[in-house]
């Protein structure tokens, strides 16, 4: 039986399906909307999500939610990054930088998975980077054109293959961390 | 019986208190931590907050959300407005601002009312006006010193005694159309 990724957004369950693939896990999507709260922290966010969306679907499932947190901002976008994208864009953020010397920020997903009967599981993942002078690129999706993971080759999120941004992202991170528990955990934690 | 305002910002309390003391009703401050949603409208927001805090209450109350919508960004910060002053502060807005011709905003409200066995009632109050280029008065709160109610002087609202502001605010507007219904009524409408 496959495992319900729980999303609106194809782009999370494109990236999600190549590393579910490695792992012999079959997902499947599911666009269930669920209500997420206002918070600070994503793992907040995620954990009342799961729980509806399992309730909903009355069955297991897991769903992400991710954001880009710039030091300078205090945090900015942070759990807020899907409409802060909508509303503001690459553009907004670029022109919040100027002038800006401090670039570091930390792109940070969490995910959470629920079945019935059970406490709502939280697996992170993070990747620190820094936001570019210009967008640059044309894969992936939201802020992924101007964020350069550091340690790498100076390339953005938006300039790497999907097989490669899945190596770093934050969300393949949190993804594979999710994945890894799934497949080895003999009891469930009740 | 005080009508229980629930809010944790002393300074709207402060100006919910002084129109209240001229419909002769009396309020209460009580800082109860209600969920609020990620939503793109206020009054989603609010409806689960009240319904909340009545139940955590066991009691009428009325609760308070608003924002600060910004034409030329689709409405950003709206309903993160809270979060996006903690973080950009004046400073982020105006720098987003630069070189943006159209500075119109609108500044909008919602107010919440519950009790037991009442399905939350929604009032809500706008004011429409322009951002500023710079930040002006240390009066009330914030985005407050970047915006200019149309129609009027000229003066931000943080160059605005209370009364003033209250006379034209979009919360005023708000909390007096809660206020008229509630004075009013004569049946409750289940």
């Amino acid at each position: 039986m496959a495992l319900i990724f729980v999303t609106g957004n194809h782009h999370k369950f494109k990236e999600a399906s190549e590393i579910a693939i490695q792992h012999g896990i079959e997902i499947e999507h599911r666009n269930i909307p669920y209500v997420e709260i206002q918070a600070d922290k994503l793992e907040d966010v995620i954990r009342l999500g799961i729980q509806q969306a399992c309730a909903l679907l009355n069955g297991p499932c897991f769903a992400e939610d991710s954001g880009l947190f710039i030091q300078a901002f205090k945090g900015f976008p942070g759990p807020y990054s899907n409409f802060v994208f909508r509303t503001l864009g690459n553009d907004g953020i670029l022109k919040l930088m100027v002038d800006e010397t401090n670039r570091r920020a930390e792109f940070k997903s969490a995910v959470g998975y629920c079945e019935p009967g059970l406490k709502p599981k939280v697996f992170t993942g993070g990747v620190e980077g820094n936001i570019t002078l210009e967008a640059r690129g044309t894969l992936g999706f939201g802020f992924d054109p101007i964020f350069v993971p550091t340690g790498e080759d100076g390339r953005t999120f938006a300039e790497m293959p999907a097989g490669e941004k899945n190596k770093l992202s934050h969300r393949a991170r949190a993804i594979e961390a999710f994945f890894r528990w799934f497949k080895q955990r003999k009891t469930v934690d009740r």
